[in-house]
């Protein structure tokens, strides 16, 4: 029903941001959406760490030295960046805009620091918040996991704390409970997202259009 | 896993209006919607038209004499009403508080005007607009429906077309190409807007503090 210039307008791609604190499912989320949404991709992010065995380049990272990052961090390249102990990472901002003019949405798994960062140059990005059902739940799936020490687990779960006094500058939340349904929640936000006006007023206008040749 | 406040606050209802031309498919989308989900009612307008055999009060309408509806304008007891020919027709606005505040969402079939009025007292309703992909293919709904004259179906063409110029009034635009896609997209903007962060502050501040507290 569509021709092409419609299907063009109607693939832009959509910028999705996911934070939450480590525990909240973030992970299972975006593996089980991707799986959903074939129009969905994770960007790669660069770094200045070395590659272990079997990483590739621009695969699992953009692997760079400590003074190619730093050059780009002057040039602006990225739409955030951190440097963790002594290791740069960020998102390079020329990698996702290619793939958001090329129809996809890009998913970022990315911190609240990361996050704000973000929405400073992508505004019509969408940002998600994934929160577990309580503090008690979170404390369990920590320990399930086995793989953090419990000094390590009780930061983060303060620091789950201090963040969620922050979720209010995200624009969705979803409370991980039951998965099934938190996965439906994120496919239905990003599904709707592609509804939104705002989103659509070229292909509004050119539907218009056709409507007022049509109708003379 | 929520207690009893955690499920009042997770079940606020929202105002849902849909608005689009004749022969977009509004009905058939709002049915398929309301036996999905079983929270989703319709409100129940208004009129100062007779009842027809085997409407009930309260059910197909509110029947009132046009000076009661009259007199209901003057207490600004409506959240959108129009004459029509001789006859009002109106959505109560206590009647549509009762149901949101009993936690079910409520579905406006109405047309732009009404919309416009609604959006003066219910700012946080979501504004939904459908429309048909192309003229030409509006045109072979109404002529397939049989229930128009040809002048009648020429009327509401040239409505459609004005009032394609005002969508970007409503928050969303759903092309009702595909039936089964545009009732997937409405139900995902519902379940998407029930994820809105400025719908669940209380919620938010609740686990927040509950986070404090297991957090002592």
């Amino acid at each position: 029903m569509l021709n092409s210039k419609e299907e063009s307008m109607k693939d832009k791609g959509i910028l999705i941001v996911l934070s939450g604190p480590s525990g909240a499912g973030k992970g299972t989320i975006c593996d089980a959406l991707r799986k959903r949404m074939p129009n969905l991709v994770y960007s790669v992010s660069m770094t200045t760490r070395a590659p272990r065995v079997g990483e590739q380049e621009g695969v699992n990272y953009f692997f760079r030295s400590k003074e190619e990052f730093e050059k780009l961090i002057q040039e602006d390249a990225f739409i955030e960046y951190a440097k963790v102990y002594d290791n740069y990472y960020g998102t390079p901002k020329a990698h996702v805009m290619n793939l958001l003019n090329a129809g996809k949405s890009v998913i970022l798994e990315i911190d609240i620091q990361g996050a704000m960062q973000v929405k400073e140059s992508f505004e019509d990005g969408v940002f998600i918040y994934i929160v577990p059902p309580s503090l008690e739940v979170l404390t369990h799936r920590l320990r399930d996991r086995g793989t953090d020490a419990d000094d390590v687990i009780n930061k983060r779960l303060s620091l789950a704390c201090s963040e969620l006094a922050l979720a209010h500058k995200y624009d969705y939340i979803v409370v991980n409970d039951k998965l099934e349904e938190a996965i439906e929640k994120v496919a239905s936000i990003l599904r709707a997202e592609t509804c939104k006006i705002s989103r659509n007023k070229e292909k509004i206008h050119y539907i218009y259009q056709k409507y007022l040749e049509q109708g003379e």
